[in-house]
């Protein structure tokens, strides 16, 4: 325990700026979206599962890229074996096999059949591919009886069917799994121009934080925040450019920010804006124009934003739970968005017991699903229960007018 | 074109034994599930998001780690600042400043405060936090004002009430997700034992095939499977452990197979499994007691499996869409279970038009969602249309007896 604090420390400054939830989330969503759009990524097709395509792709062949069997069978004249329909045999030379391999295939005489394989090139003047179940041997081994008629264009794949060369393959904006791959692997495009990642620095601040894997001293704890925020951020479809720890000292935390600034799209810190004595990030960037306030909502009313060097900064409270459903509420949504991944699904649900919540703020409640579209809160509003909030799996949003609810009632659920 | 085929090589060779698309996933779930289980893989918390927990893991501490304050405030022994409470002015010296820091802390004296920070340690002595909202400056710079009485336990945060250490912090088969991994770090937990993703190769065939990028001469095409199907391993939890591009050279398969059962828990074929004259799959692994058949399905309907060299050896034809449908159908279940991720979705939604269905065979539709929960097929049923199923967001799964719906008509998709 240090010395008093000389009075011009004492905390007590009137009340803090206040926002809605609402008001807050439109908030940091602009503060995001004001930062500078970075240049489109191009990137081999082996790494672009789960990136978003930055302009619109138009395939540079038709495809299929040549006209081609369904099946294998026969490639043939369908007016040549037109009688088979009427029940009379059919028997044609076989001129020879065509595979689905590279090769240029010969034009098909009329009055015959070349066997074929799925895939492979109709030859010129065949018009329809007799599958090799209506077919069967010859008298001779150089002969096929066709034993049912095909009309003209059965079975033949058209070029160009599917897709027509310098159409669009795929649109701007398409977050791309394993289909949209492909088809750009179809159209032979190797490698694509996708939406840049955005770079978010995670800046945990706190005197007493300790990595996890280190025995903590008196008064010292493993810093949560760190791990739990950079996996957020990835989640969010994100990438993590820095991940930095640093103590109350504002000469420190002003160094991380310069550097996270540089390498940055984003930078969130967390802890540091409350109205302790030791309040490191309000103290650095405060005296730089930040809003530091208070949000209408429980956990994690201490909220900042900010601007350093040009990039923006969102400022989470410290508590392990805060932090977390600050970041779920106001920093994943723009991520994800920007990222091409769905928003947090969001459900109603049935309350299994009655609720009481502080009027005056959202309340954030962590729940879990339960049988019959019903949902149950786990654990107490605290915002330390780090152990109960990875046992939840629902988060129940309480409007700021409601501060009851009965069991049966229905509410408004994230799924996390 | 070559010669034609010598009468031995005759493809027509009778039925080929048949299962339903029921039997066929039964039948690859247990061949994979005969795969010898890998040992858990110890990772950093910092690789540890998405990877599944291999035991139930219990908390090495109690959380919170220390009785600790739960505001910005006073720690103060309840009984005396209860004459607040009556509206009288409490005034106490304040004795300390605790911060969220390493160190030990004195004990709180009767009849003084200690100004704290939410985090830092509560005093021995103190049973309160009184807020700093409800204080205000004494007369003297050392002393503070206490405006409202808060009793026993107010604000404090017990050590173990969010965990106790010994007790279990997550079960075993959690999908770690930011949560948990703020739940880990917050016990100190900086390594985590997950089980082992399974390792899967992709063998594609065909003489045909080239890869993106490069130009494709007459009668070949870009390989589109082997980027879409190790792009859909990647997206069902598992990692790529081989990728081959293979012509139809048996011997050249039957190396690329050997040296995949090496390091793959699962081998996936793509092609050669049907009735043309180069199956080039079927010519290596039927001798070895593969199962070659067809499934009641279009598209997809020849389907083979075996095990090499002890390894499950799943084979998927190789038309693209085919191949991408019987992987998400017969594959991606059981190795997104193993990857503790979730199935994929199922629905129900009314068709815009009607449809016609082969009868017999179970249809697989690509299709897209249309508000007021109706669904719209996207082309036609072709196996070949790989850019008319990347413009598709769902596949409507029409069962084999049925061989038309009308437009309203209920079906099940599932979400791509």
């Amino acid at each position: 325990m240090s010395q008093p604090p000389a009075p011009a420390e004492h905390p007590v400054d009137g009340p803090s700026p206040r926002r809605s939830v609402e008001e807050h989330r439109r908030a940091v969503a602009a503060l995001l979206a004001s930062a500078p759009a970075s240049p489109a990524e191009t990137v081999p097709l082996s790494a672009a599962l789960g990136r978003v395509t930055a302009v619109a792709i138009a395939s540079p062949v038709d495809l299929p890229l040549f006209r081609n069997s369904q099946m294998d069978g026969y490639a043939v004249r369908a007016a040549d074996v037109a009688a088979a329909r009427a029940g009379a045999v059919v028997e044609l030379p076989v001129v020879g096999v065509i595979a689905a391999a590279a090769g240029e295939v010969a034009p098909l005489p009329p009055g015959t059949a070349a066997r074929i394989m799925t895939g492979a090139p109709v030859p010129a003047g065949a018009d329809a591919i007799v599958p090799v179940e209506d077919t069967a041997a010859g008298a001779d081994p150089t002969t096929v009886v066709v034993r049912r008629a095909r009309g003209v264009g059965e079975y033949v794949r058209e070029r160009g069917d599917d897709l027509r060369a310098g159409t669009e393959l795929l649109a701007a904006g398409i977050r791309l799994s394993s289909r949209h791959i492909a088809a750009l692997a179809a159209a032979g495009i190797g490698q694509v121009a996708v939406r840049p990642r955005a770079r978010v620095a995670v800046i945990t601040t706190g005197a007493e934080l300790v990595a996890p894997g280190t025995a903590p001293g008196p008064g010292q704890v493993h810093d949560a925040n760190g791990p739990a925020l950079a996996a957020a951020v990835t989640e969010a479809g994100a990438i993590v450019s820095v991940q930095s720890r640093v103590s109350d000292d504002p000469e420190a935390l002003r160094e991380v920010l310069d550097a996270a600034a540089a390498v940055s799209d984003v930078i969130l810190t967390c802890g540091g804006i409350s109205k302790g004595d030791f309040e490191v990030v309000r103290a650095v960037l405060e005296p730089l124009g930040a809003w530091v306030g208070s949000v209408a909502m429980q956990p994690g009313g201490p909220q900042a934003t900010a601007v350093h060097r040009g990039v923006p900064v969102v400022c989470a409270p410290g508590n392990p739970v805060s932090a977390q459903l600050s970041f779920e509420l106001f920093v994943a949504p723009p991520l994800r968005e920007a990222a091409g991944l769905p928003a947090a699904a969001r459900e109603r649900r049935t309350l299994t017991r009655e609720l009481r919540s502080l009027p005056g703020v959202v309340q954030l409640l962590r729940a879990r699903a339960v049988d019959g579209g019903r949902i149950e809160p786990v654990a107490g509003p605290g915002s330390h229960l780090v152990a109960a909030m990875a046992r939840a799996d629902r988060i129940i949003e309480v409007p700021a007018e409601i501060d009851r609810l009965d069991a049966g009632d229905e509410v408004r659920a994230w799924v996390l």
